[in-house]
């Protein structure tokens, strides 16, 4: 709301901005207000920090007493067990249709072939004589996924984070997601969770699952490293127990799409691709940097007439008036303006997609040319859809193998290579006045030297 | 201390533990009580987080100003520059032993040469016909790298971050170090952030310089992610900015080792080993497995012999009473028992350690056989020596090339493509009832077929 207002204000100024339909319209922006053009409304983190303390705090002391509560009183679901049983996935499996089995099914395949293709084949370096480094992937042993509930049944993240987890070798994979008022979950996220060999499901939602997967219940084990989306507080739950040692995927915020469309663009497809990203949420972000002011015309008449078909359309109205229009120069400038906003998923519909490609910086998942949707990504091409938010793809990479593996170096010095290196380690060793350093290998010289002259 | 206490009054109990010289001794404990065994003091963050918060808010409003005041009331110099200048640099450069600069070449070759070897080489996949998905590493533009002052110059972090830094290609590489009471920077640093191409060094310790690099201030440019070591301060302070989006190498901890050895193993060695842990801190943590009850003795006598002649003695005293020592039945529960601890180095000084190493699930870095001490790896055999301590290692790798890109992942898809995926897409889509999502797949094939009948 605050960034509306600035764009109304600025409009005054130097007729520049303006809104039309539900977007505000931005012509040759300066350089120099290019970061509060792209500001992100900010999460109040503290506020939400301040409920959620007490919850992982009650789960930690309370454990599985303290999930069937919060159920009770947050999911309002009577709970018997927490844990998902043989039979409600049984149920799951005949409940789901035979379509839906087959596009998930087709899904898993390309999900599994792009990220088998990540995993790393390491050779040994010998990086002086007698001296041999490497380095192994190797899984982490139990992690947890969290998935929301609510009127969307996110079975798709389920594949995201449930295909290379399986790949990496991961023992333990554990999913919370809440259950609704009869104290069930969807049955599209049960048979895909089966589907990617989960482990274990329980039936909570919110901080509290957090908290679970962090300390652990009789019903939960306590996990190395929690993965996967989220309202506010489960965020912060994550960024706090994140401060106690447990790993999280990484910062989250509201999804958001960025569209570099030049004249060869297909007005309509913007137009959809800019309403797949506002039906997520109210606080959705939607950018459109175009060369050609002509597009922003079409695409506010396509958007007008396709918002209205949609069943989610107050949510998505909502959510495109936080939309932004960038009219600029050339593509070089329009490069420069995306990479300073570092959006989630970048679509380039431009006839030089390949070429402008090579000029993305930062960004989380780019999708290339007219026939490349966003909504391909997120479901089934291939790519993982778990990626930085909120101008994190600046330093955050997407979900990726890499995020279930850690990835161990290792080291092995014959007696000649530690001739080799021997001064090195001493003299460098000396100078950061760490003596100890320098014995552990003066000591290995000493006894070589004595072994000779045996 | 608390950890003392505990393994005194399991002494009493069972007879099983008791300390030798420096060393507490715990012979074959039971795997319940493993976990209790292997708790590390925990850090109070808390109380610190207090102290820090301030400090960063001070230079958040006040940027080169606060820096400047905290120079003189933290560090006792009076600074007339936050920069070091070139003269700065130069002189380094004349003071540095020319001993000292090719022990630093040749380490420098070794660090570059395994890191290099950890560029992805990524080929495009095809999942489907008429769908390429791929990945790119793209450097992370801006990152800041913390340096602690103190006695030791830690010049050797800095060739670990910026080797990798460097053949990423970021951009900008900005150091901070805090000033000595003349306000000058030791020269072996100075000298190795030039040889590494490192843009800027600012005078500036604690939590206020990582303050500077996360809001910027007028000579400190701000950066997307924070690497390097530090005390409690520094450390509390990167997680407090972790949460505002600025992305951090990994949490940290007192450094720590864990050597397994056997009777092959060579027990002044392990003794040397462990005492060039113990001289980093009081806080330094040691551990040793074995399954040969008389390396236990020997090193005892190697240890209290090699202590005396050290001259952070002191320091290495006070730190090797949190040192353990684990007597254990077999090999395999040497594994099993440092797998649970999750040591950041970790050596294995057996006769056949090649063969145990396959079973390595959690640690940073790992050195194989009685030629190969931690101190080659902390400085120059290649690996990377900023590592995850305090059980990290389950789910944290230690910094690699890795640490400074982003993996970007790309798509394009045909016409073709999208006919082969659409209906996938369109199936999930509408589980999800995220009906524009369908809808951006739905326009493009009714496009394509419209196009046909033309």
């Amino acid at each position: 709301m605050i960034q509306a207002q600035r764009f109304c204000n600025f409009a005054y100024h130097n007729n520049k901005t303006h809104s039309l339909h539900y977007m505000q319209i931005i012509k040759y922006p300066e350089k120099e207000i290019w970061a509060n053009l792209l500001t992100r409304p900010t999460a109040r983190l503290k506020d939400i920090e301040k409920k959620v303390k007490p919850i992982l705090k009650r789960v930690k002391k309370k454990g599985d007493k303290a999930l069937l509560e919060y159920a009770l009183e947050l999911d309002k679901a009577i709970l018997t067990d927490l844990l998902v049983s043989k039979e409600e996935i049984a149920e799951a499996k005949k409940v789901v249709s035979r379509s839906l089995k087959q596009a998930i099914g087709k899904a898993y395949k390309n999900i599994e072939k792009f990220h088998l293709a990540q995993k790393e084949k390491f050779k040994p370096v010998t990086t002086m004589t007698g001296i041999t480094c490497w380095r192994k992937s190797v899984p982490i042993q139990k992690v947890g996924f969290y998935i929301p509930g609510g009127t969307a049944p996110l079975f798709s993240t389920v594949l995201m984070l449930g295909i290379p987890a399986k790949i990496a070798g991961c023992e333990q994979v554990i999913m919370t997601t809440p259950p609704n008022r009869e104290g069930k979950i969807h049955p599209a996220i049960l048979y895909t969770a089966n589907l990617v060999g989960i482990s274990k499901i329980i039936k909570a939602g919110g901080a509290q699952a957090i908290g679970a997967l962090t300390y652990g219940t009789s019903q939960t084990p306590r996990v190395h490293k929690i993965f996967g989306p989220g309202n506010q507080y489960v965020t912060a739950a994550k960024q706090l127990v994140a401060k106690q040692g447990i790993a999280i995927d990484m910062p989250a915020g509201p999804s958001e799409v960025a569209i570099l469309a030049d004249e060869t663009a297909n007005p309509a497809f913007i137009a959809a691709d800019l309403l797949s990203q506002a039906e997520h949420g109210i606080d959705s972000q939607t950018v459109l940097v175009t060369t050609a002011e002509e597009i922003i015309y079409k695409v506010a008449i396509e958007l007008e007439q396709q918002l209205e078909k949609l069943p989610r359309k107050e949510m998505a109205r909502i959510s495109m008036t936080n939309s932004r229009c960038f009219l600029v120069k050339d593509k070089q400038e329009a490069m420069d303006l995306l990479n300073e906003y570092a959006p989630e998923h970048l679509i380039i519909a431009t006839q030089d997609a390949h070429l402008l490609a090579e000029n993305v910086i930062n960004a989380g998942s780019v999708f290339l040319g007219n026939y490349t949707p966003e909504a391909a990504g997120d479901y089934a091409s291939g790519t993982n859809h778990t990626l930085p938010t909120n101008g994190f793809a600046k330093a955050y990479s997407g979900v990726s193998l890499d995020s279930f593996v850690k990835k161990i170096t290792f080291q092995h010095i014959t007696e000649e290579g530690i001739r080799e290196i021997g001064n090195v380690v001493q003299t460098m060793a000396e100078a950061e006045m760490l003596m100890a350093h320098k014995e552990a290998i003066s000591l290995r010289l000493r006894h070589l030297q004595e072994n000779e002259q045996k």
